[in-house]
């Protein structure tokens, strides 16, 4: 029997990242996608438990069916699985996402949410993204990469609770170096607000936001996507800072609570 | 000058922890709070950036400004940071969530979303959790335990990007044993949709959920709040599994793309 490979995105069902994953999917297995009616762009892992969800049936053919929910990527995911998915996915791809989710980026990203949702609850799971967040983005040249990488974890797996972040540069002479296995690279969003007032006097609050980051050496996403490569981070929903548990220990044990 | 500690949760402003939360911070310094308008639980690392964001004034006295804002906890960061704070806050705290933020609870919770935005923007941040979701919970037992937490952070500061997941037992006796240092534990929540008729004969989805957690040993934080320990969780930012970086480079450069 093919594989059964779920797919999911945060830019929504009708983005064409997601049609062209779908479009190189199929050539690895029997597809089931449950994607988000409407753009759940920076929707991290929020999930939808207060009000039910609705699920509609976009196209149906063999091999292929396309489900749209309400709901954000983790619910896409969820739902998927319990009920939609005619057997266990042996996969689970996200994207490809319209923009980077490279460094700092992953913990806002829909698109990774649900690739951490998968993983934490015992799918293999890959998240692609493209670094041109335009509607029209071109995804041709990221094919080669986004297959390569598909098959061979098909072949050979991912260790339990490991899932893989990948970006796609878009370089200015359009030539892809290759792909490099890199850390996150540590940034922020300095972000500021634009002040403005409605009609009826009142104010509001736009946000802003501009990529800062100096954490840019040769291990990093962020180093490899402003070379030229493909940046593959082996990602985990583990948050623990291991290097502080003994230092920590110390200073809790001198509280006097 | 006192030091400024900015809080925020994901509960709502109008929520018992975070005004217990509150009391106990003004002790320590000027306070200013930014919290969601409504409840925003579950809601990660989501923020708001297709639609403006409303604040409004809840009180003012000396000391303690209490703002409300309309967008996610990960909002109530950003804005508060950049347009409400008088001077840069010293302290940035969370909660105290009515409900566990252990183990992989971390990943959804809006509150951890907060603490999470706030250490990577170089804050320093604590989440505070407690193992009672009801809206009257009592946090009687956990303020010497808060106050211990924060008056060490205060005093001895904590690393770049390294930020506190705290959360605290309801024993059966009522007996906090003490605090523990652990790593977050493994786990997933079993989730399955309750599938529902609706009046016109079109069905939804209720997510029904079961934490799952095989993964507590004496080192995890499962354990340490099984056994009548607070949880001390020394968090990153950073997802990178470090140690499948060399296995996933030797992987990568057998593909031929």
């Amino acid at each position: 029997m093919k594989p059964l490979i779920l797919i999911t995105n945060d830019d929504g069902v009708d983005a064409r990242g997601i049609r062209t994953l779908i479009d190189i999917a199929r050539s690895f297995g029997d597809v089931v996608v449950m994607a988000p009616m409407h753009n759940a762009s920076g929707t991290s892992l929020s999930f939808t438990g207060q009000r039910p969800l609705r699920v509609n049936t976009v196209s149906e053919e063999p091999g292929c069916t396309i489900y749209a929910c309400d709901g954000k990527p983790v619910d896409c995911v969820k739902i998927a699985q319990d009920y939609f998915c005619p057997r266990p996915p042996k996969l689970m791809l996200s994207g490809i996402n319209h923009g980077s989710n490279a460094s700092i980026n992953i913990l806002y990203s829909g698109t990774m949410g649900a690739v951490l949702e998968a993983s934490s609850s015992g799918m293999q799971a890959i998240g692609f993204s493209l670094l041109d967040h335009r509607p029209d983005a071109d995804f041709t040249p990221a094919e080669p990469y986004i297959r390569g990488i598909i098959d061979e974890v098909l072949h050979n797996g991912l260790p339990d609770q490991v899932s893989l972040n990948v970006n796609i540069p878009v370089p200015d002479d359009g030539q892809i170096k290759g792909v490099r296995v890199c850390r996150q690279s540590k940034a922020f969003w300095a972000d500021s607000y634009e002040r403005r007032i409605d009609p009826n006097g009142r104010p509001y609050y736009w946000l802003t936001g501009r990529f800062e980051c100096d954490d840019n050496g040769p291990e990093t996403d962020q180093w490899a996507l402003e070379n030229g490569y493909v940046s593959v981070v082996p990602t985990t929903p583990d948050h623990t800072d291991f290097r502080m548990i003994e230092p920590m220990e110390k200073r809790m044990e001198c509280i006097h609570f």
